[in-house]
């Protein structure tokens, strides 16, 4: 295992606290293991917080700050973060609006979040969850009930993140970051594994000349292997399966406040359609050089056109990765005035900063 | 080889044509290779041109927005641009103010950027050429005089870019790009090689357990061949290495405009001393994950506090890249007030952007 690392058991720690050393805007607890944005709580304004397991960065440390998320909180790499990372972070940051807890859907991250937003609960603070399942390419599968959270996860968290700053209250941050996640579909692939520090070999393995299309962000398995393809042909696969999906229904969880308990309920995901705008993010697993991401952006542009479907804004680099993965994601999500407008918004953290 | 690419010849097209389709503040010429900011020329400014071989990204083109570079001119990977491109692109962007060139240190780009600037002279156009030669590792090697052209690159074209926006004439934007050289130094390691695709194999090649010291960053040998350490101790090799690197005696090529030739002058770079201020640029060399930059960036803070070296500002990240290379580069620059002020003016472009 060929890694820039001292001890496999300090990976974590140590990236934490070159975090520290380089963003003094951020406040770094090692114990239990959350960023701050400094300066927080913020009075009258909704705590943002997301977390899930590191090896996805810049996700989610590095995005906290102005007009995104207030706090994060790292598991161990590819391992969901422990319900007392998300309560104290809480306890850190909540001001009296309350906090928002952004959650990706991995088993261990949603109970450990819903624990979480229990206990933060009990200690008289307002809170609720959202869940991001945009990933078209599985329903099920071996870490999740219905899809896995990936990319729309980054659009999301600034859009909120937005919303919060402007002074959004915890129902309205919490509304429109469901409406985002229900507009966000995103798929991606791998072209070669990644290794878990602690685990020291390969996730999976590819033949020299295989790829996994619909690959999740822990090198979970994904639709199916295949020879590689141009990456023409590639992009048209994955863009097609967002943009052809079709109506989905999903079981929202919300915490009832009043009644201190989980209540469900049905909605429907809607199809995109001719007319959309959207906000694309071309995602980098980590590996894959930004010229690469731009061969892909290309077709994506295409395609997208040609469905008379107007990219609005777009990212295109390394956002949520899988250590050094190569391979992409697509991510799209509708972009109405609401979005756009937060998606315009001045942000400053480490990896994402305009009008700052 | 395992690549996100169509045809092999049309790797570098079909990048620029993804940029022209993210980047609607871009023009994009194909032929020759050129990308300007829309708008040029911008009366009264200098105009700031670099290029080099793509495989580097977001380094040129990324670069190229308000506050940074006016034109970029992609060779193909790893190959040097062809003078024709930097004559055009000057021609489409430069106005009464004159042009700048920034140029890396490798003896293609040398040559192929004097040859343009001739050329551009030759149009009545006002020209300077300013050469960055900053990599510690090696003094001479096979594509080079002199030290090689690397991370440096990235700080001058911000600050420089940053000095041509509010206005600054040719002969100053010049004596700035060369302090800002003069000022940096940089150092680099790859854990793996890299694939140029018209080539379909490796660079090089190295065992599983072994790391080359001061790579280049088209993947030229570096000083020596090691077994992988633990990171702290990589790091304190090549921060100490520029850390301590001596006075450094280079030979200035300047195109001397009255008489139309070059003229030649010896210069002293000083070495770094207590009490100076920094830049930092911890830099992926493509392929290896933020969280691992960041335990680089540890040890370094750890080793400039030591010495009484104050970082006064930093980018983590990858900009000046080797592909999909594992391994990282440091940079450092002594910052004075001037490099500072400029280093924090706003800028937009693909890949740096605050302020805007």
């Amino acid at each position: 295992m060929k890694k820039l690392i001292n001890a496999v058991e300090n990976v974590l720690t140590e990236q934490l606290q070159g975090m520290a050393a380089a963003h003094p805007e951020l406040n770094i607890s090692l114990d239990p293991k959350y960023i701050t944005r400094v300066g927080a709580p913020f009075a009258g304004k909704v705590a943002i917080i997301s977390g899930g397991g590191s090896g996805h960065e810049p996700l989610h440390g590095g995005f906290v700050g102005h007009g995104m998320l207030t706090a994060a909180c790292p598991g161990e790499v590819f391992t969901s973060p422990t319900p007392d990372q998300m309560y104290e972070a809480a306890k850190a940051v909540a001001s009296d609006a309350g906090v928002l807890f952004i959650v990706k859907n991995y088993t261990g991250d949603v109970l450990n979040f819903e624990t979480a937003a229990e206990m933060v609960h009990s200690e008289g603070i307002k809170v609720q969850n959202v869940i991001v399942d945009d990933d078209v390419a599985v329903k099920d599968s071996l870490y999740t009930a219905g899809r896995r959270g990936v990319g729309t996860t980054v659009i999301l968290e600034k859009v909120v993140g937005a919303a919060a700053e402007e002074g959004y209250g915890l129902d309205a941050c919490a509304d429109l970051a469901r409406k985002v996640n229900s507009y966000g579909r995103s798929m991606g692939m791998a072209l070669t594994s990644c290794i878990v520090p602690a685990a020291g070999k390969p996730t999976f393995t590819l033949a020299e000349d295989e790829v996994e299309i619909g690959i999740g962000i822990h090198g979970e398995p994904g639709q199916y292997r295949e020879k590689l393809r141009p990456a023409d042909a590639i992009v048209e696969t994955l863009a097609l399966e967002i943009l052809d999906d079709g109506a989905y229904k999903r079981t929202l969880r919300e915490w009832d406040r009043e009644n201190a308990t989980w209540v469900e309920r049905d909605v429907i995901d809607e199809p995109f359609k001719a007319g959309d705008s959207v906000i694309a993010l071309v995602n980098s697993m980590g590996g894959t050089p930004v010229s690469e991401l731009y061969a892909v952006y290309r077709k994506l542009a295409e395609l997208c056109e040609a469905r008379d479907i107007t990219i609005a804004r777009k990212l295109v680099g390394p956002y949520i990765t899988s250590l050094e993965m190569q391979g992409f994601s697509i991510t799209l999500v509708k972009a109405d005035a609401e979005i756009l407008k937060f998606w315009d918004a001045p942000v400053s953290t480490p990896a994402l900063r305009w009008g700052v």
